[in-house]
Formats: C-alpha cells, sequence, structure tokens
C-alpha cells in the first residue's frame, strides 16, 4: 500500500500521517510508502520513519510525475486557506482549483493508460455552505443543504467536488469528498483567521494567558478534535462506494456547541482561574464573519460509515490536554496540577 | 452600446443575435455593435447587418484578446454540447470549463486595469440537475433544488455557474447565469441527443415525415420556445442586481407538459393526420436517459423578473408554424393549408 497525502506537512496532514503510520495498515494492507508532499517539509518526527518520503514545493511542479508513479490512495489536502484566497484571488485559484485539476487529470491519464484507479479522499469544507439573500440559510446544514458559497475559498472546495464527482463517475478515479468543521484546540499561536478564536479561548486560558473572546456568548458553531478529522478522512477513504450511496462528497461530524458551552466546559475540566482569563470584547469585523458560518451541522451519511461528534466539548479539552501532555507540556503551564 | 455573443452562430446565438439587432437596443442603450464568436461563421442574414462583426474560430484562442477590447455586455453561449461532452472528456473541460474560465480571467484582468465591470449572462442548463441514488429527485426542480449533475456537461456548466458567482461577489464582473431548459421546436433535421424527439414528433409531421417517438406518452418534461429563452437571456441581462437578490443562477420558465399533451396539441394545431405520423416504438436507451431528466421545473426568480413560459404547448406549435412561414415554408409541407 503506497499512500500520498498532499499538504503532508501541515496540521491535519501530518496529524494523519502520524495516525496512518501508527495503525501500519489501510484497507486491510500493510503500509509501505507514506510520501508527503508540502511546500515545506513535515516535522522531523515523520521523517524519521523510513516508510516516509518528502516532496517539498509547490503541488503544481509535482503533479505531472503523478502520471508515471502508482499509489493506491490519494489524501487530497493541500489547500490554500479562506483568509488567503480572498486576499489574493489568483493565489486561490492556482493553489486550490489549478492544482487540484492537474492532480485529477495526472490520475485521470494514468487510468487511461491502463493503470489501476486510484482512490482519493479530498478534503472540502463547510465553507461551501453559505447564507445567501435569496435562501434563508438552514439552522442546521445538512448533506441536502444548497451549497452557496460566499468565500472564493468555498466556491474552489465546492467546484472541486464535482470535479471529483465527475471524475469518479467517469471511472477516472474512485473519488471521495469529506468536508471538515472547524478544527479546535489547534496548537500553536494565534493566526489571522476569524476561527482563530475558537481555539484561542481554551489554547491561551490553559497556558496561562488572556485570550479575547470576539463573538457572543451565544455564538454556535460546529467543531472537532484533529484527530477525529483524520479518523473521518480515513472512514471515507475506507469506504466502499456503496457505503458512499451514489454521492462523493460528505460532511464529517461536528460537535454543534455555542460559545457559552465552550467556556463552561473549559471551567469544568479547568476551573473557574483557568476561564476568568477569557475576555470578552466584541470585535464587529469578526462578529461579522462568524454570523455568515453554518451554525451546527448534521451529518447522517457521514453517521452511517460509523463516524460520531464529540460528546460534549469537555471530551474535545481533554483530547487537546493529553496531546499537549505527549507533545508539548509547556502549553499547560496555566493548568493546576 | 457593445456586444458580445460567443456561440452567436448558433440556434440560440443566432435567434439571440437577431432579436438584438431588431430591438435595437439593450439597457436603454442603443446597439452600436454586435460580434458574434463561434466556429462556424452566423448566417449571411446577420452578416448583413452593418453592425454585427463575425469571428472564426476556437473561443480559447479569442478570449485573451477581449482583455483589450471593451464590451458592456457579454452573453457567453459557447459550449459543446451534453452528448459531445460524454463522449470526449477532454473537449467538454476545454470547450465547457477551459473557456469560461479563460473569458471570466480576461474580463477580471480588464476590470482590474481599471476598466468598467462588464455585464456577463451565462447560458448554464437544467442538466445541472440530475437524480442522485443518495437523493429523491423532486417531482418539481425548483430555484432550491441541490444540483447534483450527472454528466460531465451538467457539472460544467454547475462549475461556471460557481465560478461566475464568485467572479461577480468579487466584484470583478457583473455575472448571471440562465438555466435554459429544452428548446422545442428546434428547426432542421434530428441529431444524437437524446432530447431530439422532443422536436421531432412535431416537427417531422408538419413536414408531412413520419417521426419515431422512442419514450412512453407518460414522460413529463419542461420545454420553451427559441424565442422565449431569447427573451429571458435578455431579461436576465436587463435585470439589476437587486432584482436577482444577491443570487446568480435562476431557471429560465418551461411548460412542464407530458408527451401526450403535446401530440393532442399537435393533433388540436394541425389534424390527426399529422398526428397519425407520429409512430411509438419505445427505446429503452433513450428512455433510460430521458428517465433521469427533470420532469418539471417551477422557477420563482425567474418569475420574478416577469419572464413566464407557454401557456400550452399549443401555442409552442404556433410559435414553431409562424417561425417556418417566415424562414422556410417547406418545413410545413405535411400541413393542409
Amino acid at each position: 500500500m503506497k499512500v500520498l497525502i498532499t499538504g503532508g506537512a501541515g496540521f491535519v496532514g501530518s496529524r494523519l500521517a502520524e495516525q496512518l503510520l501508527r495503525q501500519g495498515q489501510l484497507l486491510g494492507r500493510p503500509l509501505a510508502q507514506l510520501v508527503l508532499t508540502d511546500q515545506v517539509a513535515p516535522p522531523d518526527a515523520l521523517l524519521a520513519d523510513r516508510r516516509v518520503q518528502a516532496r517539498v514545493g509547490p503541488l503544481l511542479s509535482q503533479v505531472d510525475a503523478l502520471v508515471h508513479e502508482p499509489f493506491d490512495v490519494v489524501f487530497h489536502l493541500a489547500s490554500a486557506v479562506s483568509g488567503e484566497c480572498e486576499a489574493d484571488f489568483e493565489l486561490g485559484l492556482r493553489s486550490n482549483l489549478d492544482s487540484t485539476r492537474a492532480l485529477l487529470d495526472a490520475l485521470r491519464t494514468r487510468q487511461q493508460q491502463g493503470a489501476d484507479v486510484t482512490r482519493l479522499v479530498f478534503s472540502s469544507s463547510i465553507a461551501v455552505f453559505g447564507p445567501d439573500p435569496a435562501y434563508p440559510f438552514p439552522a442546521v446544514v445538512g448533506d441536502d443543504t444548497l451549497p452557496m458559497p460566499q468565500t472564493s475559498y468555498g466556491t474552489q472546495k465546492l467546484i472541486c467536488e464535482h470535479l471529483v464527482a465527475d471524475y469518479t463517475r467517469k471511472g477516472f478515479i474512485d473519488g471521495r469528498c469529506a468536508r471538515l468543521v472547524t478544527v479546535t484546540v489547534r496548537p500553536g499561536r494565534p493566526n489571522g483567521a476569524a476561527s482563530s478564536f475558537f481555539s484561542s479561548i481554551v489554547r491561551e486560558p490553559l497556558a496561562g494567558e488572556t485570550a479575547v473572546l470576539p463573538v457572543d456568548l451565544s455564538v454556535r458553531h460546529p467543531v472537532a478534535t484533529v484527530s477525529s478529522m483524520v479518523q473521518g478522512l480515513i472512514a471515507v477513504a475506507q469506504a466502499s462506494r456503496e457505503a458512499l450511496v451514489g454521492r462523493s462528497a460528505l460532511t464529517l461530524p461536528g460537535l454543534n456547541v455555542s460559545v457559552a458551552e465552550m467556556l463552561d466546559a473549559l471551567e469544568a475540566v479547568a476551573g473557574p482561574q483557568v476561564r476568568a482569563r477569557v475576555l470578552q470584547q466584541r470585535d464587529e469585523r469578526i462578529a461579522g464573519i462568524v454570523a455568515n458560518w453554518p451554525q451546527a451541522v448534521r451529518s447522517t451519511r457521514a453517521e452511517a460509515l460509523g463516524l460520531q461528534p464529540a460528546q460534549d466539548f469537555s471530551e474535545i479539552i481533554r483530547d487537546y490536554i493529553d496531546d499537549c501532555r505527549l507533545r508539548n507540556p509547556q502549553a499547560l503551564k496555566g493548568l493546576n496540577p
């Protein structure tokens, strides 16, 4: 079993690589080789595994060679993020649309030259959904909600979903699209993303720092741990076509939670003095962006594959704490022992 | 007012050109120049008008020059048809996806260089809708039906709709997408399209020839005259953004009609001896394809622009007869005077 992860040095990509190496197999076959492509090198811990090969550089410059290289499964995670795509339209088109098209065409050319069909998992996003003045945004976004993206990122993800579906229908690839929800708690530092606070309001207090909450306590949003998203990507890769019931895309389960519930869970897990490090300070720009996001998801198709959201936000916080104890205990210095 | 029609020598494109020349204005401004691009030259009658300029050749080779040429309105009708796209995947990608992307990027580059925003009307299709094993196909396809194309043609049309919406949201163009329904009665000869019989069963009997009906009388489908589709494209071009209520795409109205009703109307308009020239001879391949098509549309958004379907199928037949009297009386030689 030879697997490719594009974006394999990123947060989700490197965690997916770790999990695949740990389980040592996919689709019941031993993992012999794991190729990670990305703009940067993957973490040393991954490189230390003799099954791992890293290829650093833009995906677009690497895909043509894939015509001549067999992979059993490709996880296509490489992507410019939402804020980048809004700021630099051509970057988004190139990184998200042209790169995916080139990847699909390389896999198609292989199939047309007689190679086995490659299984491809495309990481899409709930950014394909957006409110639209002509259409009421449903309280819960389901598998049958009309995608109406309101960002270039969401548009490009949706277009790629439809390309994957059509290349699959034609038999060029065996493609599947998993829509990721907002991953929390992301380690590291706050970034420019409007969703950054969903991690900050847990991560910074646990590290003994203050965090700013830029939205109201009543804001609701679906969130998930990175490990559950990794589990979802693997489950989608392993699903039979019958289990996908004739459609390629599905939304991975998220826990539908309010900010108030997130902070209550933080207090329950870490105590009131940790929660007290979150300062409410409304930011109209961020509040406005977040108001356009889905408030909740229902992932019927993913649940049919056995996937479930976290039970509650305490579970998500404990998952992050366990992860920090393993990787970076410094990140917990605000937590009483 | 300078207007471009891509696919301007085709059936719908040349009728649109005729209508624009006849009305002499668009958006209240006199039509000074009408450029028609297509793979073939437009009809002589169009070329005779001094406002018309024809450019023959692939659209993809012509679009780069559009960066330097101002158009007030572009009707983008050029497209490979459904059967071609299924038979030749790369042709579909090139003709329907790459050409549209290149056109949009030329108009974007103009805007980014300081030119006025170009208004663009993209002719999409109800082929964006398709049944899907995971989702019941609604009896009536409305503006809020989840598009799930089951052909490469429909996929490419849907992708272009989302590109148009995003380029519009970013302010690069002022784009709109009109989904055309099946046009009937098309003049000329039967072609390889599965929808060909929707025209044949009226056109051939009126010409004194027999026609084969390959599906059951109970089959239902939305149809419209070419003149109503032309009227729809012009109305969409002239609509304010406010009238489009924040969304780019809409389905043009079609008359939801059964084959039985079509034949009853043929008898009512032309007599039983004309209807008797239609021979029922089920073709499983065609019946199977047609079973995957929308049975009816509801065009709430188009109706809000004042557009209406034909009242009944007799109106559609009479429209065709009037058109033949003007252009090709020979096509009516099976009709008693």
